[in-house]
């Protein structure tokens, strides 16, 4: 898939098929995350795959906003360590995104569900040192929905040269 | 280009030829930053391009590795408001990355210039409310460089399950 039209065709998916991800799919998957950028290359990120039911169903549990993370055949989690680059959280987002992008890009639909209330608690579920910061977990699998999306308008967020001038 | 190509030899642009980037290049770029998706789709950013020699330069002196942004025939500085959203980091940090990959997929190179060592100097420069946050400047141009890269094995960061589990 081109890219211009991935980015723009991408969306949220959160009803899943029951058709299991092929290894080969995940690996397309979790490669485009490990080529993400980074500051300085540091690539501070690891990526948990979710692929045990129980495991899922405790994370989706303690998740506010991602109940249906059991349905899906697959979650990815990414953790992203402080003490290896001073910007885990710009790292860590940016190959959460990559992965949903190629995700798209192969045919499978996913879901970054936000663990931000409840980091500490998943991280216990997932075995994540506590020094390390749990930046996303994401739903992957075959999409059993389209939805539709919208965006607030280029001229009403773009500015040249300076804030608040067109 | 296709979308895991794209993820795959995306690079780090820091040198570029003078030829200026199309208005029509550009807005391709802009839109698939506004595209990103950001939590519960509140999009809290702006994106100020950086067309002006003397701003660009008051903006390179600001960054400590960001000298070469004069050389760049735009910057684009991504801005993110946390009385819009509580993610502001990761969605700025993912519609910046969104700009980087529609550049490299249009023939068009970027590098991710890291302001939070300068943060407040160049929100003044660009005029950016003191309660938003600067979280990318980017320079943008054609490439004069071909730079390599490498990043860690897939299987030293990856884990299935349980953080450490093979």
């Amino acid at each position: 898939m081109e890219v211009l039209q991935a980015i723009k065709t991408r969306r949220s998916i959160r009803k899943y098929k029951k058709d299991p991800v092929p290894q080969e799919e995940l690996e397309k998957v979790l490669d485009a995350g490990r080529w993400a950028p980074s500051a300085s290359n540091l690539q501070p990120w690891k990526f948990i795959v979710l692929s045990d039911f129980k495991v899922k169903e405790k994370v989706a549990k303690s998740l506010a906003w991602g109940k249906f993370l059991d349905e899906a055949p697959l979650g990815i989690a990414v953790a992203a360590d402080p003490r290896v680059s001073s910007h885990p959280v710009e790292d860590g987002s940016i190959a959460a995104y990559s992965i949903l992008l190629a995700a798209h890009a192969v045919g499978l639909g996913g879901c970054w569900l936000n663990p931000s209330a409840s980091e500490e608690e998943v991280k216990e579920i997932l075995g994540i040192p506590k020094e390390e910061r749990l930046i996303s977990v994401m739903s992957i699998g075959y999409p059993a929905e389209a939805p539709s999306s919208t965006r607030k308008e280029l001229k009403d967020i773009t500015f040249t040269n300076r804030y608040g001038s067109k």
